[in-house]
């Protein structure tokens, strides 16, 4: 925070998706924790994929990470959007000091992430490592259960959760890491499966209410409207493809 | 605990399956904590799935969990094996105490994790809800990438991890609950792979040695010895189909 070594928060993913690491610059914005974007800034500035994949090889102390999204703080290098979220909310204002509380909060965040999975295999039922092209036969068949019967099933559940809470956010009575992640994807539906998200939109009032509120939070509504938030695109994990989009 | 309440812990899993409940309850019967394994009960006794059923329908005030396993304690309910165990492990000794130790146990729990998560894709890549011989063909492809590329790079991750430790543990140098879930996800791969698991054997020999050391734990030996430790059938997420199973 101005002190030489930078921002307390430094954050790893690759640099020209939202993907996963999306759900941990959210948190981060919301915050208006300071915090340093490192594969967005250029390789000669000791950014770029290149400061991602050396994290990767393992060239800093300690559990080297699998996969990104990494946040460093100090000399914790932590990956897992999960984990990260978990440990991250309290200590920014975004989920409760109470441990159960906080625990319930983890717990929606996760179902969240199960819900980005599969709309991630509904274009990848077979392999990340292929082409959508290679597999665009499974895909058909795994969107038409993910549009049929998994986004309905989610859905309805956050829409429950948020009808039986009565406070308009997901735990408690302030926003948490869980009602920004709950946008995300959200967000990321609407843009893959918009006839889909369309037809479904009537029965989930409560979640529509709650993504308006999160994108209309001041420093969230600055940071989509910067240059900072990237656009989905087709290499996300959100990926529009018309012939995997149908009426549930 | 002889409480007229009986145990502080209810476990609240599918009762004829090893499947996600199975890394809650390995903690809690290592750890040696009296827990209620609910739906193990007869029905009459206010057990069996309907226990379950009622918990997924919202009979409990606070967030409905929306999949099992689910762990009560007090007036906590918690689902999502991630949350469940970084909640209980600093709790019953099977986590650090200090939060960035916990949160890196946490991410290794998620990352064995979505290793299980792939584990059971491999035999339902399209829809949980479809059987098996619905999807066998589609089964067969995702299952070539899972023996091939998935496991192997799963599993030579965790054997980096724990050859850059040193300490014959994933994090710090005792077990942890991601200790715990690394022998599951290995016990249960090599149930239901093992044609592949054996080809990838030598190459994970500090992975093998932990899983024996895992097992060798006094009160885990004693409950994997015992009929509450459920043997690996086909139902469960690991699942042993001779034609998904090949060298890597």
């Amino acid at each position: 925070m101005g002190t030489p070594s930078g921002p307390a928060y430094q954050l790893y993913y690759w640099p020209s998706i939202q993907g996963r690491g999306e759900f941990v610059r959210l948190a981060l914005e919301d915050a208006g924790v300071p915090y340093d974007d490192v594969t967005r800034r250029p390789a000669s500035d000791g950014g770029g994929v290149q400061a991602l994949q050396a994290l990767l090889r393992g060239d800093r102390p300690g559990v080297r990470p699998l996969a990104p999204p990494v946040l460093i703080a100090g000399d914790l290098v932590l990956a897992q959007t999960g984990a990260i979220l978990a440990w991250l909310g309290p200590r920014i204002g975004l989920a409760s000091s109470d441990s159960s509380a906080a625990a319930v909060t983890s717990q929606l965040v996760l179902t969240v992430m199960d819900l980005v999975a599969e709309a991630h295999d509904t274009h990848h039922p077979i392999a990340a490592s292929l082409h959508y092209e290679d597999q665009k036969e499974e895909a058909r068949r795994r969107a038409h259960h993910f549009s049929t019967q998994r986004m309905p099933k989610f859905l309805a559940y956050f829409e429950d959760v948020l009808a039986r809470g009565k406070t308009g956010w997901l735990v408690g009575d302030q926003a948490t890491v869980a009602d920004l992640a709950l946008f995300q994807v959200v967000s990321g539906l609407a843009y893959a499966a918009p006839v889909a998200f369309r037809a479904l939109s009537p029965r989930i009032p409560l979640t529509l209410a709650l993504r308006d509120r999160v994108a209309a939070r001041p420093r969230l509504a600055a940071y989509l409207a910067s240059p900072r938030r990237l656009q989905f695109n087709q290499n996300g994990v959100f990926r529009h493809y018309p012939e995997l989009d149908e009426v549930p």
